[in-house]
């Protein structure tokens, strides 16, 4: 059962756009969970160095779930170009993936 | 000597329980290190989307040791179904890999 | 393209460390992106159990860049024992992933 699980990894500009976009993917059953980080962002655009305030989102799901998360998130994201990672998993506790595969799908 | 780390994930519900339980696994020499973010969870409970203010807990280990801390975690972890999840590292530095080595087991 | 990408994690002790070695990183290239974290981690340090507040930076970069971002953090690193995991990243988004590559080497 090791291995089916993924972490998508996304960020978004405030906690409100991340509230926003966490509630819309779990209402959709396309993660179990979605877990939300305040970040400090480095990054160069248009040639500048510049420092953010961000929101990382963490997307607990199935790995056959990965393209619609990965195509609802696309569609939905305020940003030109936005990040979405996505993470392996090498297992998960037994309970929680039970879990995890009864809330999404 | 790549490949033999891992970090396990799991969350609680307060800094509190994020800090005992840290402890606890530190005592044990189960893992090297325990670093806590505070997080927002949002998933579906009984039916219903909640949203949640927790604390994630990422433990660096090595890949033996793993099996023992699920073990300690799910014996200890105040959640009926507590997330554990099991994440690959490709590689660590040097120093650090060696410090690691020598806190464990 | 997917398994190109990875993520390099290290911890500094205060946000305004974080901010001078995430903005060194990305002003030479050896990665698009550093977000920063607040933790806090409790280790064994000179046998005796410690909890400390520090920052954690996640590096979005290519894996070929790895080997010269470790050498770049090993020098310049605030640490007598710097963390430096490398993350595997089983995918990115398209741009995204064309943004990345564009901003490194």
């Amino acid at each position: 059962m090791a291995g089916d699980a993924c972490i998508v990894m996304t960020t978004v500009m405030s906690a409100e756009q991340a509230r926003e976009l966490a509630r819309a993917v779990i209402e959709v059953r396309l993660a179990a969970c979605a877990q939300t980080l305040p970040i400090s962002s480095c990054y160069r655009w248009d040639g500048k160095i510049v420092e953010d305030g961000e929101q990382m989102i963490l997307f607990k799901t199935l790995a056959d779930q990965y393209s619609a998360l990965e195509a609802f998130l696309l569609e939905r994201h305020p940003y030109e170009v936005p990040e979405i990672v996505r993470l392996p998993v090498d297992g998960v506790s037994g309970k929680y993936r039970d879990w995890l595969a009864g809330e999404v799908g």
